[in-house]
């Protein structure tokens, strides 16, 4: 990679038929996003994308030459519909074939050889040139080509091999953030928070309503690279809504 | 629409920093990608996308053309950082202004006209030519624009203004599916699988793992729009499982 940007993008695709059915809510996305953001990687997009090699392989080159990182969560297992492995091969127009490496991890993991099945062995597959994202759940490994990083889906699995390769990456200025809630609702906040946003041009500042308890309501969100710049604008604001007669409470994330 | 095609799909987009931070998890998708397979609409893909406005007029542009409906979540309320609107009505290429039923819907909602402020106000604007969707929730609505339908991104609300609207949709055959669950490891019931998914090429056979009361669990889905297969199909497996020994369960969705 190049020396660290100020800003490091990424995009996450999400690669599986559950998710678009309806039948699995995902929680990859959250998770890779709140850790990349603690390492100054900001996703810029997330893709979720059915189980169809065209589509894969599409996607994979459009988001690969857009951001400086992209990781997949899904596809990688050892049945029929696992087809990720070899649409990224196809992605970069390389081949396809055991690594040794994994190989030799899974034939420790499996110290009976009648388990280690053909189907199993799918599993340690990897495009040529890559390198393997280890594994700690479940050992068949995840693997890196170049700026794109390929995990199971399986959230504890994802999860796992994020831990396991984060050191590689190299991030820029990380995201940081203020929130502050409050009891006025969006339609009255709205003017001085834009006009907040108008003085505070470096500050990224959104507003997010919601239920509690079954009451509106809203959280303002100030998120911005410079922690002393956020302190002053938060303060601003939760004065702001006092001279309103709002509640404002402040919460550091 | 032309008269319903056997298969019909839609793209979601869901539009917040708020889910790019990793702050909130979004749940819209689940609920839109089932509540739209009920309908015979089948998701084929999701985008997550920030509060950027070249982003979203790319985005929306690609994907109203790909599918045949598009569903958009977020970015409709009335603070700075709710840029949706505008968005939509820049990539149909038309302006934007109140429509006057909205402004009546709110005028009567806000009963003391000082609360019906100018940041309010902005939630009666649609692109023109577009029709209302109802909000029965907080009032405010959403739009359709031709293909592309667009909600509040509060999953209550983004909910409501579904449910008000989706009569408005010309479904495909709607795709049925049945769950065979097992003990059998993913590994070792890949084999019979593969050769399932052969023999009924008709059926979308997928292979889920998870971790059930810390066991290792497999869902196998099986999915497509002839109740009759899905049946023999199901039977077949489940009598394939037993051969090997394992536990077979079905569940009917």
């Amino acid at each position: 990679m190049s020396p660290p940007a100020k800003t490091v993008t990424a995009c996450i695709v999400v690669i599986g038929n559950e998710i678009l059915s309806g039948r699995t809510r995902d929680s990859n996305i959250q998770y890779l996003a709140t850790e990349l953001g603690l390492l100054g990687v900001r996703v810029m997009e997330c893709r979720v994308i059915p189980d169809i090699e065209a589509t894969i392989v599409a996607t994979i080159n459009e988001v690969r030459a857009r951001f400086d990182y992209v990781f997949t969560t899904g596809g990688i297992g050892p049945t029929h519909d696992d087809i990720t492995a070899d649409c990224i091969a196809k992605a970069f127009g390389v081949g396809i074939s055991e690594h040794p490496e994994a190989v030799a991890r899974m034939t420790r993991h499996y110290d009976d050889v009648a388990l280690f099945t053909p189907a199993r062995r799918r599993m340690a597959r990897v495009p040529h040139g890559g390198t393997l994202v280890d594994n700690p759940v479940s050992v068949a490994p995840g693997f890196q080509m170049e700026n794109v990083f390929t995990f199971a889906g399986i959230p504890k699995v994802a999860e796992a091999m994020f831990q396991s390769m984060k050191h590689r990456l190299v991030g820029g200025d990380p995201m940081l953030s203020r929130t502050v809630r409050t009891n006025l609702p969006e339609g009255i906040i709205a003017e001085p928070l834009g006009a907040l946003q108008l003085r505070y041009e470096d500050l990224d500042i959104g507003s997010y309503p919601a239920f509690r308890n079954g009451k509106p309501s809203v959280s303002l969100v100030l998120r911005g690279v410079d922690a002393a710049r956020l302190e002053v604008a938060a303060a601003e604001l939760m004065a702001t809504i006092r001279t309103m007669n709002g509640e404002a409470e402040e919460f550091t994330q």
